[in-house]
């Protein structure tokens, strides 16, 4: 199948991280998957980026994993492309993935530190030379040090970003002055894409330098962080304070009902069912929120004037 | 096959993290497992933990793990009880390899909080409260903060307590305030187990009323650690002063050989290769050490007067 | 003395946190700060903050801060307003402190959390409207979690912005999307002045609605750091980018000489010492560069095209 | 007047951290003050720390620190050594604090890192050996890392190890690992005193080898600390059971009243109010507990069989 000749690079735009929508533990909610995968190709976004933190990767099942590549890759059919998180703490189940992504017709891959051991940069470096010499695609590395207990510091990078099949990274780390660094060292390679994490930041990344976004929020809003982006791209200023605005708006909303851990994955799934684009199933170690919680997501879209009195088909954001 | 009826409850003494005799990535040392479990055996220890942290668990493939968990099941045939460590960020995974070391004839499977999402108390207590429902095995808990971000709080441990399935905790907090606070509210459960993780730390553990250790030198020096927890239980003072010293030199000796990530298990690996009982080779994201670093082992284990130079089969500790 | 009536509301622009140019442990470098202040304020600045964590203010005796204060207030002469560093670890040092600013002729004060003790947000609400009430002057909130251990979390802001007293806050967190989050509940207080504390977030901080920044580089560069704010503000955004890049190679050079503790204060007074303004003397517990470094500085200072060979009075940045 | 010769190399046993008892932020209650300095001799102790973090001493003005000083030098009279906190962030603040102290007739200071800049090992050991030369008595180092963010790394004490005017150190780190790494690294000089701060910690402390503790609780039960570390001292391995259970009692009941910062000096000076020995004053950022917290703080007292009842000079614990 086709794969890295439509890979763009260096990748520039929104590519959202989708959410895995799930009817069960270990059962994929295919048709709210369906929806939800047009809804955001609707949004005009430049990727998707599947099997990421925001996608609950690591709680699934590998069955589920290759089950969800396989729906996806087909049902994109090539309209934007595909990044599979591969990311993984045994080298071998990495790998796996990434065949599996490959033969599918996904264009990249995303990989961070494997997460379990706490270890150095020595380690990391190594790591990642060994896994990218192993993987059948192009990869972005993925800096998100909350998770993996590890980043990759710049004099790392700087050894990486002579692989070419180093394609980019993703930066969730928040650090903006990290970001900035990076952006710096990364001046030798005009094919390399930096995109940043937290949708808070999305604005003064691509204003100062960055290639886009992977925002959780495109689940819901996919047009509002492409108008973002390009705002930004083309310093239309005050565009760019409002639509700014916005993503702050629904960062300070919806992203703050849950009390415990993975406020955004709830939010972002409460909100799609409010929204009936898929359930709002998370797979353990989380819960989807109770009634109370509920409620409060679904009072929070009307203020934020989301259309959830429209009928399914309908619901431009 | 048999399974919970032959684990003592409370299980007490010294339980060995064994290491994962590899030859290669996704091999098993298969001659260099069977030679480290009889040395192990050899030095009266009270049970064996497989794919622990030591035992490198999540850096293999789970057909490896099967693979691993078979043979030593086999091997030890009995003699002590087996504990299988199930941990995983996968619900669905974490269960199958429960269910796998039910059949093959393990005793009891460990299991710490799922480790790539940071999470909160509120969601570990449901986490751990649906997967012992759903496991086939007495389970015990693994508090170890510094891999999985989180801690089994006193309170949060208050509910489990009550739980029959839940049989014990290691604590590789290296906090030894916390030890005694969870040794406090265990009272109330005397078939239930407290394992101290670090080495370090056997000695007052034992002496104030803990039950053991999970101590990784034991892969070395079996007799050692078990020579050190019935000094403890006895208040032999005297010689628990100098086992604990012993106990001391070896830390400060090999485990601290490796500069990056890992060094204890670097450390174990590269000595048992000494002692000619299994090769040092370590999965991903580690890696063995270099000839500096094989001979800085070797003199060291020399200078603690380890039998370096007798044939392999004679190697007392 | 004149005092508030001279502080703009907001209080916008470039305010530079001074060095404390000293010749000894507890010696003022008289002359050295004459020429340090007016090399500031030939760049334009909009302000001056002494007893800063840049101007090493906890390292210094109290004598030694009240004869700073006295020098420095008497030099300025209302040209610019003067904010002064209270933050103490006691309530009544503080005090005395602000009391002693105030007389001096300083404009404002600023303070952050009592930094000893690891405190919660119900103690640092409670220490501020307490030490609001006490102060004789207009106060600024300074947020710096890496020093004190305490954020000043939106929901105590959300309190403290109600004090008439409080006029702003400089954010030192490094973290955007907090300061994005104070952006906005600082919004119903027009008179309100929210700064930056990393020079590297400068661009993004003004870009996106804030007032300004309290800039170290801006002892070794005023016109630069002013020329920034400036772009920023006019929405400028190719100098933007060619002054922020600049920024960023002073932050990659000078501030990465040193190996250790406080990079900032030290490649800034190595980098005074080689401009001639003042000499390179820390307070304990840090130490001015040895002459290796020293050389590295110069070397640095001469790529970035600093005029280090013209005679004292010509240094123009 | 006498200082060190009257100090016992090493020194051994129970050495109190003074609460400070306050009639107001920045007045002593001097009569409080004598009762609480009778009240610990009459338990046992080997030795007074004042001036301590349990004494809140970066929290008090100098002028109240010198009073203090001078107060229980007078009243102690030799009868056991007086060591005086003198850790400030300022060289020279800490200087003229000792110095104060040895006129007053003080045998020791103790001193850990200053706690406002994050700084390297380097810089504690050159610091240390700066400050040492600088002390007029034998020094006593403080580690303890979560309120100066520093370690004294095993590395740093083997040099500072060989300075003889340093006397011991005393841990409040609460990891044990890193005490008995120190232990085994001090072996050289028998005359160094090695103490444990967390009062959890004095059975194992004691038992395997060092020279006693700084435990906040002796304020309250000096006689119950004592006996512990004689019990301890003596292998009398019940009573160390019997009483090291009794500490975890109150350290589960008095110190966990408090919801935010503080919870053992505010248990403490709560807990002293209640047997009438002193008030409960705090000094900021702290503040002393409302009704209800002086509530659970009395039922909790009189549950553990405290003698809440006698009159104030009958009051032995």
């Amino acid at each position: 199948m086709a794969s890295e000749d439509t890979l763009p690079q260096p990748l520039q735009g929104i590519i959202p991280p989708m959410v895995t929508p799930l009817s069960d533990r270990d059962t994929l909610d295919v048709d709210g998957l369906q929806r939800l995968v047009e809804h955001i190709l609707s949004g005009g976004v430049h990727g998707l980026f599947v099997l990421s933190t925001t996608g609950e990767a690591p709680s699934l099942s590998y069955r589920l994993r290759f089950e969800l590549i396989d729906h996806v890759c087909k049902q994109v059919a090539g309209r934007v492309p595909i990044l599979v998180g591969v990311t993984d703490t045994s080298f071998y189940e990495s790998v796996n993935l990434a065949n599996y992504a490959a033969d599918a017709g996904a264009q990249a891959v995303v990989l961070s530190a494997p997460y379990y051991y706490p270890a150095g940069q020595a380690e990391l470096l190594q790591y990642i030379e060994h896994m990218v010499a192993a993987l059948p695609l192009p990869v972005f590395l993925y800096n998100l040090p909350s998770h993996t207990k590890l980043t990759f510091e710049p004099d790392t990078l700087r050894r990486l970003i002579d692989i070419q099949k180093v394609v980019g990274l993703k930066d969730s780390s928040g650090d903006m002055i990290y970001f900035h660094k990076v952006r710096r060292l990364a001046r030798e390679r005009p094919d390399w894409s930096l995109l940043i994490g937290p949708e808070e930041l999305l604005a003064e990344a691509v204003l100062l330098g960055g290639h886009g976004g992977v925002c959780g929020g495109a689940n819901l809003s996919p047009k509002l962080y492409v108008g973002l982006y390009e705002a930004a791209v083309h310093h239309e200023m005050e565009r760019v304070a409002e639509l700014h605005d916005r993503v702050l708006q629904i960062c300070d909303s919806i992203y703050t009902v849950a009390r415990h851990g993975a406020p955004v994955v709830k939010g972002l799934k409460s909100s799609l069912a409010c929204l009936k684009i898929c359930g709002d199933f998370l797979a353990e170690p989380f819960y989807h929120f109770g009634d109370a919680e509920r409620q409060l997501v679904r009072e929070r879209l009307a203020e934020l004037q989301f259309p959830l009195g429209l009928p399914r088909h309908t619901r431009p954001v």
